[in-house]
């Protein structure tokens, strides 16, 4: 008899990234990647992570080898909460839950508040990995309409009974905005209104170029929020570190399944992190990760405005890593995509990012990271990517 | 109004694990505990290690610290492929998904296969960090009885349509017991004979005493068979590393649910953990484990020949980390654990390794760890834990 592998049902939720593959399809010679979320390589401190574990392996070796604590290390979480309070957000450190990357925080929300068919509230676009990560958990998910402020606060009704809404206010992967303080505070009072609980994600909140953006929409919400942060854009994401700040209600369960997910986060990962941020770091080299982006921000603006056609529309994101391109009705960046890379450019197109019937109406739309190729190589990019556009534009118009 | 945050119901079935409650109740000073798995730290590779990171750091810091491919650091999975074909399973580094600890490996397994209601196969007892891993995917767990040679392949049949059936049959955590090479033959064509998908899990077979144990069941199982191992016990389980080998119809959603679940493993670990392992050092410090290990295997097979009171059975196991003890009948061991605790012993109750109805029969069951604690500290948690048996014991009898 043959062996019958049966698939759970969740099974057919999972699919490939389309990032991924189209990253995988990037990797090849002479082609700008504008495609990928990759922080620069060359800004990694290689230097203080250097001395960091030469301290972790020489000072503390066996505890760092060792089976560890699930909620995490207890130094690493106390830092954590001290940082969020600086930001506006005041949370104990026993309310800290260290993950494998910020994306292992999405899977246990998914995990611990997902049941078939309950409801998500989306932002439209969203962050495509949240999808991915609550996809498995069977959500109808929500979108909540919006504009260039973030979701609409009126449109939040829509919502009600979702068991959260999922939020990426800090210069939003894929479309660069950033809520303002006025609108986090319509929406946390929109979201009160209706007892809705919030998921706020926070992974590019320390990258911005002139200002801060305003404190945490958490801070406003108290037990109604649960906010993931991430060390991946401001010391390296090959660490996978991550964290979640969960209310009392809901920590034991994250917990729980935290335990059950891979026992703990590498303990070798978090004291080489603790090592690294404990004596403020961060504080110098995060403003020359933001001026470094600062000036790819700003190449890509300028070759967006010489080489786009006319009847492209781009934003212009005060911090992050992204800009969000909308085509003139008709054309297809998923389609075009394979010219592009023919050309010598990739992005990712944006309908991925879009959930039920907006995704095939958000076909016009993708998506360029500005982080991870130097201004140069941007401009060559951004360069290519305005002819091909410019052809498929001709093409479009002959056939009219 | 208050925010509502309802849970998923599959939250139910996560628990506190209960070792992990022990494990924090056994750190006060002056208990010799006999309750963790917990590797014997001071014989973690720290020398290896650090010449590794230093290694890794000097020559590929950017690819180490960079966001990398779900399915695991290419030569790491070559590594795998060939140490498995060494102990008789034959795989193509193709089907080597590196997962953050083998606990992610039973965490995936679960998420792609086991629906609500479905039906789960395991030993009796089995590892209690599987019944973690699968529960909140709500199956149903059939128990396979067996004997002190493992799983009986008479009894699968109680097993059919069962998603898999999931085996660790080196030295298993918590019976000690390892499956003979004609038991692995029967069990094979066993489930081969009822269609019936094994999910085995090797965290031990490293570590023999005398001889390695028979190849793993898979090798019999072809595509029939998921295979899951780890480097915690060889290496270090700070470094969370282990894998699952897959056959290609299950491979895919493996490695989607992957990068649902944290999108990769650390690639710095990964890097890490090759450059110590490449060159064969795992070939002069498994060995260097071994004899640490059975020293200390065999000082507490002479502590409790010497301090347990009649009436009491243990096995005596050839490799791994665990004794496996059986009280008199009336004896409870979970009940007895803090007098244990106060007279300066902990182990880990042995019922909770057991589903359904066999829980509550194996209350007078328990589990010692003789890894973490040297010899002479073996003999006097023994000591302590004789002591306390035989005074639970009298006072049995004066009540009788």
């Amino acid at each position: 008899m043959t062996t019958a592998w049966t698939m759970a049902r969740r099974a057919a939720r999972l699919n490939p990234s389309t990032i991924r593959e189209i990253l995988k399809l990037t990797e090849l010679p002479g082609i700008v990647s504008l495609a990928g979320g990759l922080p620069a390589a060359d800004g990694f401190p290689v230097d203080a992570m250097r001395a960091a574990t030469e301290r972790v392996l020489r000072e503390q070796p066996r505890e760092a080898l060792q089976y560890a604590a699930s909620e995490g290390y207890g130094p690493l979480r106390e830092w954590v909460a001290g940082e969020l309070a600086a930001q506006g957000l005041t949370v104990d450190a026993a309310q800290v839950l260290i993950t494998t990357g910020s994306q292992q925080g999405l899977d246990l929300v998914g995990k611990v508040l997902i049941d078939p068919d309950s409801r998500v509230a989306v932002e439209s676009p969203t962050y495509l990995g949240a999808l991915q990560a609550f996809a498995p958990f069977e959500p109808r998910f929500v979108a909540v309409e919006g504009d260039d402020e973030g979701p609409d606060p009126a449109a939040l009704t829509a919502a009600r009974g979702a068991r959260f809404l999922y939020l990426l206010p800090n210069f939003q992967n894929p479309s660069g905005r950033c809520l303002s303080a006025a609108r986090r505070a319509a929406l946390a009072d929109a979201a009160t209104a209706i007892g809705l609980p919030v998921v706020e994600d926070n992974p590019y909140g320390e990258l911005w170029f002139d200002a801060p953006p305003p404190p945490p929409i958490s801070a406003r919400l108290g037990d109604g929020a649960v906010y993931l942060g991430s060390f991946s854009k401001v010391l390296a994401p090959g660490l996978r570190l991550g964290y979640v700040v969960a209310p009392k209600a809901l920590y034991p369960k994250l917990l729980q399944a935290k335990q059950a997910a891979d026992l703990h986060t590498p303990g070798f990962n978090q004291r080489i992190v603790y090592e690294v941020v404990r004596d403020g770091f961060l504080h110098t080299h995060v403003p020359a990760i933001r001026a470094r982006y600062r000036t790819q921000r700003d190449a890509m603006r300028a070759a967006l405005a010489r080489h786009l056609p006319s009847g492209c529309r781009f934003n212009a994101p005060a911090g992050g890593m992204f800009f969000w391109v909308t085509l003139p009705q008709g054309l297809d960046a998923t389609a075009l995509l394979p010219r592009a890379v023919e050309a010598g450019v990739a992005y990712v197109p944006g309908a991925p990012f879009f959930v039920g019937d907006a995704e095939a109406a958000h076909a016009n739309t993708l998506r360029l990271s500005f982080v991870t190729v130097p201004a140069p190589l941007i401009e060559q990019g951004v360069r290519a990517l305005g002819g091909v556009l410019a052809e498929a534009l001709a093409a479009q118009e002959a056939t009219q």
